[in-house]
């Protein structure tokens, strides 16, 4: 059994997480950590493990304390927030698996401009392997230190990946429009999370510049070795998880439909989380799953192609990859406690 | 492996029959009847088996050619519509699980007065037993026709049961007020039912004449001995999945708390599908699951009790339950591909 | 013009009485309080009054320094949080109509118990009349304080008014189930409000000891001079607005649909806010209105009535029948600024 | 008075029509008609009129025949259907608002192509105006029958219209992603449109070839004088109503943020219902309103900007805009019946 511990499982995505290892046949939850909630049961703030699952919530200080007892550590936590944790886990052997943002950024002062906050250990960030697992596979295999993506980034980029690495469409214009469930702003009482402003509403936030902007850029600039500059909108949308990446491309040349489909295939062809569909992603059908759904539509009248990919925001874009990531590291099959679809409705 | 033909798969009941029937490790569904889907693969109508499962539906005659091919016939259908099939599938041999209305009722006549159609085989009511599982275990283990409560009946039932059983309220006096997702309202093409008609809106229906209320009377009738009067209604909720049934009784005479508690807990403290709370249910913390949440609170002042219960409607109130009849027939673990938790949020 | 001041404009039912008192063609308001967001234009919280409306809100201390400059003032506070201005409003003579529950409970002890605060001004309780408009306007006429009715309240001595004050139900056995909209909530950063805990969910609260209850036992206690008895369990609905009153009764004695048809006439013929029905009503369509739609059905199977109320809850459930009792105080037409329709979808 | 016929009332877009209409000092509503509710009266298809409204629905025949009886008829029907009765009206000097398509695209052939219906009566098509009021309002004024544009396309071209216009942007390089609530999708009982199917999902559809997008390149074509090539997305969110349009430009030339904010005041500075805002528009804010919110950000980083524009769909996507042209044809205040705000939340 590998023993975990979850340090903030109690907000959205790492109650996801808790919700995901509790399930995983060869994983044992030693501890889980809120800060605000030190000494609660998990059941209390989440009635589905009523009279079924007691564990209580430790603090940081109790997460750290711990260390000793566990082979991988998961944080789900606001950045800036878990520096020394990382640095004492590491060192001592422990893996990490980092939902935030911390080690995701290669170039720290560019961390640190996105982000308005010092990086207390930079030199950990070498360390740390991007958890895009399509793409780094190999990479994580041996790693320490997991930077698993953003939730909008792993939608954006695994939609982009193929035709950026082939040099399909022009780089220095590609534009991602996105929209994610309510999930996606977490789980602290701010007024406009509240039921009654989110509801019956649409709209876009963090035009121009969303963190997630310089991580997409970065992972997509090293698919193609030239800089890519995109434009990237999110929407927040009334539901609770999903997201949706509506990504569009200037075509170099021409191509065809059938030539496109074989690059996704080639790239995505074995991929068990990936599937290339003939009609257009919904959020719906990635609900509660780690699946990613991807499909395009050349438009030849424009010399423009769109690319549409679906995922759940919480599991693919957050815990479901990041046990993806533990399965890579520890050897396990890859889908192992994530290997669910949707339910409907 | 229990071979299953699922007739009715592409309704909203049906789909999550299918849903769980595929997850079951002891069960293979040999095929899936639609009427007005013939030929069509069940992942064109739900894009959560995309790539993945490819079954295809044939038609009512198909279901009843192949009923050699099969241990189990699920029906999920409009009430009226499968005497034939059951009949043959009953004269086969082959296990009837009927999601429907046409074997709840015990009185043919009292069937067609409410439902409002001839019964095409009384004879086989008889056979029938009522299949709400922790009340009828017994009988289900040796049944070839399961009745499959239904969903409101199922919360309002398991609800009140102690209470009626042990003659702690009047019977004479029950009142269910109960609340659905519109999952309920089925899979078909009214207006009525588009989102538009559905969200920011709150509504009661059926009042005073919704066809659950004789099965609800029927069952607590038979737990008391004496003719139960219930006035119920339904009201349908802008979400998918859920139901609650608020109950109130008139208490017969003084009792505490803890009496009220050692009652529910004699009938259901070895249930694995019931959890007594001290907190409300909510139906969020049972989505997805076979659980039925319960609490209640004594009112001294006005000498009441209020019982309320949570269920997912598709599942313990349709086809989770179904399933769990079937494991009880076969002898399997009562839990087995019913057993998760609600995925929150 | 009618000069007003609103106290805690920046809430969702402060806000809906901004909004129609900007429309309202008599009145002119003079200032707008929020403690939390003094100095803060209203459009900055508010989008729908962007470039239109510039007001800004003001403190307590300043709305009780310019008490001099107004008729009347509106307060939607908490309870227990203006005894100073309602006490030092009434003896300059400046009318007061309180949203809050202060001055609804005519014995004090009661209040305090209810609401676990101390009442300052006791004897200001008399001086309150309760502005439920159908049932009290002559007092409301000429009172200098009105005590405006809870939300629920309105619902649900709407409802049951006629049946109790003309003995038809037994007043010891009223049962009330109702459901509201998450704007009854309130506009502060819970988590328990927050969009993902209450979409796709539905759950009862405050089971036997909703602090609506004593006022709504109160106001039939009065209609028929005998002590009445409620059961009251209030839901929450994942909408913005509405609330919906399923109210039981049990019948002393036979009655046509005809003869109850006529008492709801009696009472309720010549009310314009309120629409006796033959369907059973929607929140939808009253939905941004002040109506408050009625239906009933007796169960003669049974031996009960039951009758259905819907109204907004921030319209007629507060700021709507603020308005209105403005309306009747100042001797304007009582449905100047507040007639309108439901807009659908 | 003005007297108006409604040819398909029954619609989102036709009651929207409706409501206004009924509001409207200078109106009378002399007919409306439906042809699947011929008979029946409308407070029956929508209960906000209930014992208030009783007008009942004629058919298309009816409407024709009392065409003599009225000055402006409203169409909102589907395309293809009204040739006919816009022939009769035009020869009659009945004015013509037709919120259809079947007037708006300037070259028979291309209408035809897109919509896949033969037009019966292109020489009219040049005696029609499109009917975006702030871009076309003198030609309006004298028009005898008036295009109403498409709800993504009057978010759309009045968000890019001022920077094509003034060759900001690369004409041959837009980007619109836009999103609506679920009242765009109309009112017929298709599965596609049920609460379950829409409630918890997020999608695009009509991904490159929806039959809004030759309509924008048109009018934006016009605005620049040289080809327009856009690529268009709409996507379908779990709401009733709004659309907001994000838009994407690459810019010619470095241009500052006051000079873009100039060329917006140049163009819409005096239009009552457009409001350029400094935050991001919000559906919430305009909904049930005639108003367009825009802003822009630009995004020196990658040389281009964005440009954002919330509408109700129903309302200055629609109906509003309907009744916004035919106060300009008759010469009436441009806000009359259609002045007010957005009521929250």
């Amino acid at each position: 059994m590998i023993k975990v511990g979850i340090v903030g499982a109690t907000g959205y995505a790492g109650q996801q997480l808790y919700y995901i290892l509790n399930n995983h046949k060869n994983v044992e939850v030693k501890y889980i950590s809120a800060h605000s909630s030190v000494g609660v049961c998990i059941s209390e703030l989440y009635g589905n493990y009523s009279n079924i699952i007691q564990q209580k919530c430790i603090g940081m200080e109790g997460a750290i304390e711990k260390l000793d007892e566990i082979d991988v550590v998961f944080l789900a936590l606001p950045h800036g927030t878990a520096f020394d944790l990382v640095e004492k886990a590491y060192k001592k052997g422990v893996k990490v698996i980092d939902l935030g943002a911390d080690y995701r950024i290669d170039d720290a002062k560019s961390y640190e401009t996105w982000y308005n906050v010092e990086h207390k250990n930079p030199e950990l960030i070498e360390e740390a392997v991007y958890g895009l697992c399509e793409i780094n596979r190999d990479k994580i295999k041996d790693s320490s230190i997991i930077a698993n993506p953003g939730c909008y980034t792993t939608a954006s980029i695994l939609a982009m990946y193929p035709l950026i690495k082939h040099g399909i469409v022009d780089e220095k214009k590609v534009i991602i429009d996105a929209a994610s469930g309510t999930s996606g702003a977490g789980r602290s009482g701010k007024i406009d999370n509240l039921f009654c402003e989110v509801n019956e509403n649409y709209k876009a936030y963090g035009v121009t510049n969303h963190r997630h902007t310089p991580e997409i850029e970065q992972e997509l600039t090293k698919a193609c070795g030239s800089e890519v500059l995109i434009s990237f909108t999110p929407h927040l949308v009334p539901m609770n998880r999903g997201i949706l990446a509506t990504c569009y491309g200037f075509l170099k040349k021409d191509v065809t439909h059938e030539e496109i489909k074989a690059i996704y295939e080639e790239e995505y062809g074995n991929e068990r989380f990936i599937r290339l569909l003939d009609t257009f992603p919904q959020t719906r059908w990635v609900r509660g799953t780690n699946l990613c759904d991807i499909s395009f539509k050349i438009d030849e009248r424009t010399g423009r192609i769109v690319v549409i990919s679906a995922i759940d925001n919480l599991v693919k874009g957050a815990a479901g990859q990041a046990v993806q990531n533990m399965n890579i590291i520890f050897g396990l099959d890859e889908a192992e406690g994530i290997d669910n679809l949707a339910m409907a409705p």
